[in-house]
């Protein structure tokens, strides 16, 4: 509006930076360490861990391609959405409406909505956008819940347990999240911490509360341990290296590589993590 | 991690949802509409107001394509580059990391940073982020910056005014801008409210502050009333197509268009506007 | 610094506004429907339901007494303690100083530290606060604990369970919290639906979590219901005398009574609360 | 509600901890300096800088009188009183209630209403709470403007500046409050920058804006180098104490008071502003 002292037409342009470029030979190597070493029984492919948004959708094809190739064999296959989060929805109606879009590009496949406010800011109710929302949505099959508001975890739980599969999202929390009724969980932690969870769910059906919180406790010491070094995406990666012994890789920016001192850091403490 | 009720492997996907066309007929029309009745020198393509984030890579490529037809006359062409905000970067090195990998991708065209906090989160300095910038991104011009911290954007005038192009982006604080030094304005107003700013400008250059004042009350009088009934790029698109006669065509998902209440309201306030 | 239109000289007070006068009458009557109707062991007395910081030290005083006259077959007393919440302690070390300043004003009595960082804004984790705060203040007792991040909760019971009362105060959340060791609860739901809490609480000891559930449910459904409504300490305070018989009085300003409309809706919805 | 392990009743109290006492012979002096010195016309006694809410009633009135003995010749007084915070008001009805009720207890001093809300969180929006506030408040004056939403306080000045006073309070975006048209500024910078700024009001009255700004630059530019350090109310004293060379004594808890460090710095930095 006002004459710039330099005359500028602004092209204004988002894309991906693809400076590191996906590896798609250490895939199955990875899908037989989950399954063997943490017992891990679904993947969820182009995730936040595993840099969905800062990938192509090109790439994200070739890699949920060959992540399903070797993971065939352990069953259906399911789409998850996440909310809007540049354009923030500010109701149920707005949120619905953009899941059915999405969800209506795949008719014949389970979808589910991935709710992460703390990454999206988008923090519509749970309990409130399941009500109704078969209609909506007919292919909708449950929630990947990310969040610590276990009032409303609880109503879904509470409302919709027989129809939805509610799977629990924040590690350090689904002990918590148990003993409300959470009937799956889906998190990072279980790259590397896969095995200590299935006996904590393993001595949580048994009614062993004592031993489940023992487990619980470790993944919590490992993650208050790592908060306190600044921990996210990067991190978790050089992690899951470190613990598989498969090379993860960098990330993409704007995450950049853990530090020496960090993984120096984290292998101690996670080797001192014993019951 | 848990056995859910029903075996899922999810595959994740992100996409714009494209159940609205772009129109690229009404452009030409309403470059002339912004420049004889509004007095607008330069056009912002594909940024906020013009949903870009809601376009795919093809569309941005068409309208930018489309606009630059009609708006050759007026000058140079830049890009500008918004902060990553799914993962935030946590500091300067970061953010200029990914900027320059953008900005390296058309090394002979100019570079802003778009700076707009309230929308991706990302809250690093611009006083610290300029400091040294030039030597890492060569093609670096300039600033638009979208936010009321006026001690930062201070700053960077006290600091760097000759050297780049500093331009302010919340339009209902423009003329505090103006008095800390900002050299141009970019904004959604100007679009509905561009003559009466220009006449700001013009005030605001002969230090006639008192006129100056009556036509940034105009515009903050208009959005103190619009920010009540619920204001957002939608209801800007609503505002534009009832100020230049040119239909804006409807956002897409997960805007929801302007409702006839609201278009009412607005157009009785925008009528009231008197000086 | 400027001369404004009419000179100033501004002196600032602040007070408590004692337009309600406190009924001490009914705390007898109140203390006998506690503990018969509704099971509970323990009062915490000028917290935040009881509006303590809305009342003058000589009232607060008046109030303990009174209380203290009533339930002194409970049980020997304590003080708690809330973080400073206008300047806000940004470290453990300026919060340990400013509690042990409190706590040395009784020295014989255990002191425990009350964390709401929904209401002061303060964060400072609780493991971290709890580590060394013995020699710190050695009265130190426990902590009332009124925040969703039951990772900071469960690290304190992994640490500190021997040593310290860990109390959990985000009444909705209960459950959750006794899945990862809490072993007391303080809490102003329990004023109406204490029964229901010690009926969960039972069920939870015997291992029987689908009946624990089933009341945990119960306190969440209400909750999610009113929190749609508007529900603060005023709301409380009419859902309290509804459901003793026992008037609770208006609170004092800026809080409002609760309308009828919540009320009606509110006692029809416990009514409903059947297991 | 729970049985803990060692039976607790708790006694609930908040008190001003007075570690530190008040150091009423100071102030004749300090006065003299603000006057002559840096030409500060009135005083706000008992404010945020001057810890008001760390004293005791008695000791706000002590100092209100003595501040008021020195300052006689200055003019007449005025009250201001701030919102609740621990309870939140969340309309403008109940603030305006607790406002009235708080001004009416001196029926013949004008009063203030201090909107101070990155401190008390409350954001009621100004504009708002001026429309009709003379009949419900009949001593009601203006207000003191603690905050960046400049479209607010410019709508305050559009439709109350025959009416009341708008006093502005973030001292590095004055000059931009100036352009929308403040009448006044209230702020602890002005304790030791009061004459820098008394030249800028000059400069700006005088319309020799360039001159203005370099002013306003040099605030910006002090107080962007102290925030990075961690810059309070106890930095504040500091800084006050070096540039007066007036003891101001340490703060209170949970203030701790500024490190020899931080002195240094800001010291160094004060005698490097030059114009």
């Amino acid at each position: 509006i006002l004459r710039p002292k330099y005359p500028v037409q602004k092209l204004y342009a988002f894309s991906t930076i693809q400076e590191v470029e996906i590896n798609l030979t250490v895939i199955g190597q990875y899908v037989d360490y989950l399954v063997k070493e943490q017992g891990v029984k679904n993947v969820f492919v182009n995730g936040t861990t595993g840099e969905g948004l800062a990938l192509s959708t090109q790439e994200r094809k070739q890699l949920a391609e060959e992540w399903a190739k070797h993971a065939a064999a352990i069953g259906a296959s399911g789409i998850a959405g996440i909310a809007p989060f540049f354009f923030k929805p500010t109701n149920k109606d707005t949120l619905v409406a953009f899941l059915r879009e999405v969800a209506s590009e795949a008719p014949g496949i389970p979808f589910y909505y991935y709710h992460i406010p703390p990454l999206t800011g988008v923090k519509i109710r749970v309990e409130e956008l399941l009500d109704g929302i078969k209609e909506q949505i007919p292919t909708f099959q449950g929630v990947k819940f990310s969040d610590t508001d276990l009032l409303d975890f609880a109503q879904c739980v509470k409302n919709h347990k027989e129809q939805f599969v509610l799977l629990y999202g924040v590690d350090e929390h689904l002990l918590s999240a148990l003993a409300v009724g959470a009937t799956g969980a889906v998190g990072s932690t279980y790259n590397y911490l896969g095995k200590k969870n299935n006996l904590m769910l393993e001595a949580f059906a048994k009614q062993d509360l004592a031993l489940a919180q023992r487990y619980q406790f470790c993944t919590g010491e490992f993650l208050s341990f790592v908060f306190k070094l600044g921990f996210g995406v990067a991190q978790t990666k050089a992690v899951m290296t470190f613990t598989s012994g498969i090379p993860m890789g960098p990330p993409r920016l704007p995450l950049l590589s853990a530090s020496v001192d960090f993984i120096e850091k984290a292998k101690a403490k996670m080797t001192s993590l014993i019951l």
